[in-house]
């Protein structure tokens, strides 16, 4: 691996990050800036060019890695699928109209993806070759590494644990439309739609989390469901993926550490007994981390 | 790929099969015996030898590759973990031993791992990088392929679908002593614990099939109800795993195919709606058929 340092950008629905990143995966410098969205690709891809360019002559002179919202193909590093938090990213060039405007090559991956990525090198999958890392944010993702490299699945989208049939959420929509699935209950969308439908108040996920943190109890017993889905889904994945650790990023996630934590302990195979569940470890810089990791990789 | 026929060997708990398989995956001469499991590893080992023996003569000089059941560690080819089906199979040093019987390198998987690789080599699965493949027997079992290859995960366990949470068999024990388990409802073992429930009848999962088949609603409930868990279960594991094709194979899954194919139309996420479910092809030689595949492989 060379010594030099690389940018690694994280373009989500609501902000952009890019990072200068050093070889052993520490943050040497960041810049940050809201996602235009609503203003189309071209002005997110513009955003996302300023920020790098600012970075790139502390960097080597490799690709730019991009972890990004949505179904990226692997093979072209276009975006296959988004959802709305992006209007129009879909069928959007990424990696080519990033390398017009940066003047190199660029690598483009699911930023789900990237952030396991990341946590592998320099965060809480560290040494680990097989991982599984869950995601829980407004929605739910996940990312498979095997054999410290990203699982892409055919089209570039695996790591989806969002559709999982959960025992509980029969009543619950997921964001695909379907009833029943591990997001429905086990992501901001979902504690927010049970707090509503138990006290018919329209708070966010995060507000639920915090309301159970301060010893509400009907947003407790709303954070523990979800928690309990949670371990429970992720224990039987551990007997599917075989992984050395599980990881589990985003603020819902650490408050419901402790209840997926003891629903996994009870629910996993004795055979797998020791396989660790683990709060992610790189917080709001995996993406950027992960991207420049791929960056790396793609030099190598 | 050299032109030569290879020998596959299947030691399963009930029969050993041992196949000569032609370099286009067609089994040219096939040899068959009990498993003697019940006289312990040695015993199972001079009988596969003795098969495997018997085909060596119009095979090239290659490898010998043998599927069994048990959790084999990739590195060695010796068994990590094994059910009650093999007596004392745990810690057998599979590869090994045979090399010693048979004067030549012996390459071991896991029998539901080399039934996927058979899969996707000469039957169902054929020209398919990325397959989800479910086995449904006493027990329920699983394999992943990945680019091509078998995708062990870190111990040699990947695959087990088995342990994956399941709406509906909340009161069913699992094979791993744990409730509520896709195994539970959906195995021949769930099958005729459901029937028992429900009718108070001992008899075993395929008798229930066949009774199902037969027209007998209790029958046909037990089996619909576990036919929809594995449909939704499936469905579930193409966004996670994102397969080009999930296969499902053994006899049980064969009776419940119609309910299973309903399911996981009804609750296969829109993205993945492309994704077929088809019935394995190989039936009795896809163990066999994948041994030998690992072999040639081992070759190249």
């Amino acid at each position: 691996m060379t010594g030099a340092a690389v940018v690694g950008l994280d373009i989500g629905g609501t902000k952009t990050v890019a990072a200068l990143v050093g070889p052993d995966g520490t943050v040497l410098d960041r810049r940050r800036a809201p996602t235009p969205a609503s203003s189309g690709p071209e002005a997110v891809l513009d955003t996302a060019a300023r920020l790098a360019t600012d970075l790139l002559p502390a960097a080597g002179a490799g690709p730019v890695g991009v972890g990004t919202a949505g179904t990226v193909d692997p093979a072209t590093g276009a975006i296959r699928y988004a959802t709305d938090s992006l209007p129009g990213w879909a069928g959007t060039p990424v990696a080519d109209a990033l390398a017009r405007r940066l003047g190199r090559p660029v690598r483009v991956g699911n930023d789900v993806h990237a952030a396991a990525l990341g946590e592998c090198w320099a965060g809480a999958g560290r040494g680990s070759a097989h991982v599984l890392l869950v995601a829980v944010g407004t929605g739910l993702g996940g990312a498979l590494v095997r054999d410290g490299r990203i699982d892409t699945g055919a089209r570039g989208a695996a790591g989806a644990v969002a559709h999982l049939p959960a025992p509980g959420a029969e009543r619950m929509r997921c964001g695909c439309g379907r009833y029943g699935h591990l997001e429905a209950i086990a992501s901001g969308t979902g504690l927010a739609a049970a707090y509503a439908a138990r006290t018919g108040a329209r708070i966010e996920g995060r507000e639920v989390a915090e309301r159970a943190a301060a010893g509400e109890e009907a947003a407790r017993t709303v954070l523990d469901r979800a928690g309990a889905a949670l371990g429970g889904a992720l224990a039987g994945l551990v007997a599917l993926l075989d992984p050395t650790v599980v990881l589990v990023a985003g603020g819902a996630a650490e408050a419901m550490l402790p209840t997926t934590l003891a629903a996994y302990a009870a629910e996993l195979p004795p055979a797998w007994a020791e396989v660790p569940l683990r709060a992610a470890a790189l917080g709001g810089d995996a993406v950027a981390v992960g991207a420049a990791r791929m960056a790396m990789a793609a030099q190598a």
